[in-house]
């Protein structure tokens, strides 16, 4: 069966692919435990911000079928939920607007709200990417070749992706001849999952060192930079998979189009430019090797932020499901937030 | 011991550290046969431009040792050394110069000459690098961080390094406070040696993912960017390990000095600019894994170039045995290769 979502809500479970085992085995867990949701979420068996979302809708479903339906009880679930990694905002607000919407019915009729609740919330993610994507994909010309960075694909979102969604998209409608994708270095996201999910879509690539990416941009061969985002500022300043800016910084030198695709969830009404961003830095250890392999030496320190700021200026245009955003941003930001 | 070489002339063999052993293993190897040595090259044992001059010029000394003094022999024995790694023109140059040494001279004097010529050729290296470390150093404040990319130390040249040189010599000079190191993927040569170097100097030292290197000079914490060169045009475009041109051109949005560090024999005279080195490329497989691990699914092509070239326009100033180059670089060119 051609893969075309990494989670299923399936009454009494939440059936997610283990996306630790990718590429090499494709095992799917079915989650009939809150416990053993939040062990996914921990060991990041499931990862992706708007996948996440879906994951904590669903635990509230799974703690309604395990555990019943009384308000402490679902509350108390929730909780322990979004605490299982607190910076993943969408796995919160999945996981309340769930609680909300369980908490205004009767006790009787919850765990089937639940449940749809969460059907619904993923079957809403999939029509905001499937339009964000055929949005992106009428920016790219027949033949185009495109670079893509980590992974935004079905496995970050559980609907076509952002930045992945619109290079398959474009490759289905004869838009996109090449994709390159970066190896994401400390987590290699794209040499796992991206390569993984390209393979699938049996979309010609190429993986490409972190390192190699400056000299790829120097070819002149690629077309367009396509990225996902963190979290967007109201001026274009934009956090996303750290990298980012050095390939916007590269593209830019060589009028390379840098293109960052969201849903408009990512943009920050709160946060006027990249500089009210706070750095984030993960555990050292994630440099100088990978899992069971070291490379270096024990003891060394590293330098290892979970993103970048790319600043607007860097940024030819931002792809969400609402339409396209062109600088000068900030106006063509406010245009955006304003549509329903 | 404290580290202070990979290689001993050490009659009637060549010592050299197994560097494919570390970080983790010290291991020396005794050479004693031209095999053995052709061995170590073709496995990247020994690797770094100039300590593959030392392997050539030492391999004929074990030949001699080894097969006896006839010309066709020392001839076949050249011959076949250089061979062993086509692209790595100074293991030629040091094999064909020993060659001619020996040639000039009565059999019976020729196997002293080749070993007396082994250690001269390592002497003369250690001295070029300490002068270039020297010259370096000078153009550090105290308490500069300086970034450095791929490996470019002792283990790369036999004497105390080029770039990671002049960050030896500065850091024993007070000039600086930190180094910060590239993974320096496909091959990770700044995770695995460089990153090992650095510890066994006790230079306070971090270790940055290649994606992270762009934040990193962004943060305004980098004094200056310190990398080695493969080959340097005329003009001053720089071919190095892929990744260099990166670096240098996020360095240069932030104003960051960036600088080479190479002796005069990587300067070409017969290469006008960058756009007269030929790319090259290496195997597709180093994309995606690391020796006997691999992340992306099977049969993903890779663009995976060997090294990138850095426009004179990136580059702040090189540093050389002979003296500091800065712009206009035709004319510092000339006048450094002008010297004796």
């Amino acid at each position: 069966m051609r893969f075309d979502s990494p989670v299923r809500v399936a009454r009494p479970a939440l059936d997610v692919l283990d996306q630790t085992r990718l590429p090499h085995e494709e095992v799917w867990l079915s989650l009939r435990r809150v416990g053993e949701l939040c062990e996914a979420v921990r060991s990041l068996r499931v990862r992706g911000a708007p996948l996440l979302g879906v994951c904590g809708a669903g635990g509230v479903a799974i703690a309604a079928e395990e555990l019943g339906v009384a308000d402490a009880i679902l509350q108390e679930a929730a909780e322990q939920i979004a605490d299982t990694r607190p910076t993943a905002v969408e796995l919160r607000t999945g996981a309340e607007l769930a609680l909300a919407t369980a908490l205004a019915r009767s006790p009787r009729d919850r765990a089937d709200t639940l449940w749809t609740f969460a059907r619904d919330y993923l079957s809403r993610r999939r029509d905001e990417d499937a339009r964000l994507a055929s949005l992106g994909a009428g920016l790219l010309d027949k033949g185009s070749v495109v670079l893509t960075h980590c992974n935004t694909g079905m496995l970050a979102t559980g609907g076509i992706g952002t930045a992945l969604g619109v290079i398959r998209v474009a490759f289905e409608q004869g838009r996109l001849s090449h994709c390159y994708a970066t190896e994401t270095r400390p987590l290699l996201q794209g040499a796992r999952l991206t390569a993984w999910e390209l393979k699938q879509a049996a979309i010609p690539s190429s993986l490409v060192p972190d390192t190699a990416a400056a000299a790829l941009l120097g070819t002149g061969k690629v077309s367009a930079v396509i990225t996902g985002a963190d979290r967007i500022a109201m001026n274009g300043d934009t956090a996303n998979k750290v990298g980012t800016y050095g390939l916007a910084a590269v593209a830019s030198r060589h009028g390379v189009p840098f293109y960052v695709s969201a849903p408009r969830s990512t943009f920050d009404p709160g946060c006027p430019t990249g500089a009210a961003i706070p750095p984030r830095f993960r555990s050292p250890h994630e440099g100088g090797g990978f899992r069971g392999q070291r490379w270096s030496p024990d003891g060394l320190g590293a330098f290892n932020p979970a993103f970048d700021v790319t600043p607007a200026e860097l940024i030819t245009a931002f792809i969400t499901e609402a339409g396209i955003a062109r600088p000068p941003f900030g106006s063509s930001f406010r245009a955006l937030l304003a549509q329903p």
